[in-house]
């Protein structure tokens, strides 16, 4: 049954007859979409995708000048933000055609602008080298526990501290399970950052326990275990609670702790399973909650004994301070300098 | 200092002057980019991003009517990719001008067309709802482990075996390291399917180990921590020789193993820690490599001791075979049946 191999061209004159059925799926943040329809009445897939942004400045240059129908859809202060489509410009004979839609639900690009921008925001926004590095028990306790120690006695925490005396952004906590319980058990539930407060899927909250003497994963220990799977049963129960009964099962919610994290007070990240997995989940950044209590229940040791003693890899941004002053200086044999 | 609010138009009329300097940054997979440049004499940054794709049926059916440019990538039996753009028509006074752009270098849109496609082939386009579940080590040792060793039986893993001798996919070996040392290091390289084999910073490798005793992560033990650190290390080491010397440092690779994995061989991703991480990488599926091994070195427990002890949390799609014969069932109080 050999055929005649196909031609591009033949290749693409079958793309104008698909005939959609059904929108299957949409991942990598919408910008992906499977689509199942027919073509000459035989089943046919389409993935349709956004492509990436070519790099060079020229090119860049020529998509910038080239869009059109932009719509501001608000600002706030030096932050703007817009959607956008490109117009195309044609020569058919001796006429030249410029051409845009306004169909703003079809929009293709989005775009955000910072007007005046300072250098803070440069350095945001550029690229920064990533490295790998393992932190040994040895680094933690000679130069990362006393470094996060100064970061607390410096009020790097009051922020966290005046959420949880209920002083601020009270508007924002979710609901607070088991305060002020003997067990320790307590924590309070926020919306993470990124998360619009509306999507299912893209749930995202952060569970801010109420002790205060657990700074980090580090410091968890084999004693913390039983304390550790209540607050985990409780964040999964309380997460289900967001939306409708129904919507969110328990096993629809992933538990998971960074490390290193933003600040040094525990916390838990409670995400839909179906949220998409960016660095913020991703290995060498996040820990699985319900793998690091195994991993204690595994553990050589006394109830003392904890995460403090393992050797944790882990990647950091060479605008990292812990780059910048340890792992880079290690690196480089150069004596480590922590504020 | 109070001035003006700005309008809408305002804020419209500031995207047309942006002068650019730089691109500080591509993240997203290319589909954002920050570019540094000025308005009117002050700096200014513009972050832009491809756009959602729309959801509604009528909408993704215009958005294909629109498409124009199609460029036939390439094509192997069912499969063919594409590069397109968006035609866009506009109404100018009593005439009707469609305009389409021929520059294929600021190409908006990638399409994959499988036609015609299987009901394998929608199953696995389609969106499916994805669930945590815990695996104990008895639902390793009275399930999970025989399930494994039927598909091993099966002769499920017979390409990787052709690949390891050398039957099959020679071409694709970048390199075999230590083959046949008595130390069993032995492990050879291949690119990931989803690496383009060019960018550096995309690298996606993965190291098959040539031993054939270890089918997962459940089977690592302590004694095999000595063997473990000597292939990381070395896996490492080749990664960073896939490029010309200096430019992937070792601190650039990440190494991590699934679990489940896709295929019960013991093999090792090593990525460049810059490669956007997706859900490949994230909690609940990747397992850092150093962070397994450091594991074991604190795990209780003589050299047989291993990670067949722990519980492992991590995500299933609804429409896998262990959700569906294992998980699913156990939720709902029904018998196991995995074939």
């Amino acid at each position: 049954m050999a055929s005649k191999p196909e031609s591009k061209s033949d290749a693409e004159a079958l793309v104008p007859q698909f005939q959609l059925e059904k929108v299957l799926n949409q991942d990598q943040n919408g910008r992906r979409i499977s689509l199942l329809g027919t073509i000459a009445a035989q089943p046919a897939l389409i993935i349709l995708e956004r492509a990436a942004f070519p790099t060079e400045p020229t090119l860049i240059s020529s998509l910038l000048a080239s869009l059109t129908g932009t719509k501001n859809l608000g600002a706030n202060d030096i932050y703007r933000w817009y959607m956008a489509n490109r117009s195309i410009t044609t020569t058919t004979g001796s006429s030249t055609h410029e051409a845009s839609t306004s169909d703003s639900q079809l929009s293709d690009l989005k775009l955000n602008l910072i007007y005046p921008c300072t250098p803070q925001h440069v350095r945001k926004y550029s690229a920064q080298r990533v490295r790998m590095v393992t932190e040994t028990s040895e680094i933690y306790a000679t130069h990362i526990k006393p470094y996060v120690a100064r970061q607390r006695a410096a009020g790097r925490l009051e922020w966290v501290f005046n959420i949880l005396e209920g002083r601020t952004e009270q508007e924002d906590v979710i609901a607070r399970y088991d305060w002020d319980s003997p067990s320790e058990s307590g924590f309070l539930l926020l919306p993470d950052l990124n998360w619009d407060r509306k999507s299912v899927e893209g749930m995202h909250l952060l569970a801010l326990v109420q002790r205060r003497n657990i700074w980090s994963l580090r410091d968890l220990k084999k004693k913390h275990i039983p304390w550790l799977k209540s607050v985990r049963d409780q964040v999964v129960l309380a997460a289900t609670k967001v939306f409708e009964p129904g919507q969110v099962e328990p096993d629809e919610i992933k538990c998971y702790i960074h490390y290193q994290p933003t600040y040094y007070h525990f916390h838990i990240h409670a995400v839909h399973v179906m949220l998409e997995a960016g660095t913020t989940q991703s290995v060498g950044k996040a820990f699985g909650l319900g793998n690091i209590i195994s991993q204690l229940e595994t553990m050589h040791g006394d109830e003392e004994a904890g995460m403090d003693t393992v050797d944790l890899s882990y990647f950091l941004g060479e605008e990292h301070e812990l780059w910048k002053g340890c792992f880079g200086r290690l690196k480089n044999n150069e004596p480590i300098k922590l504020r």
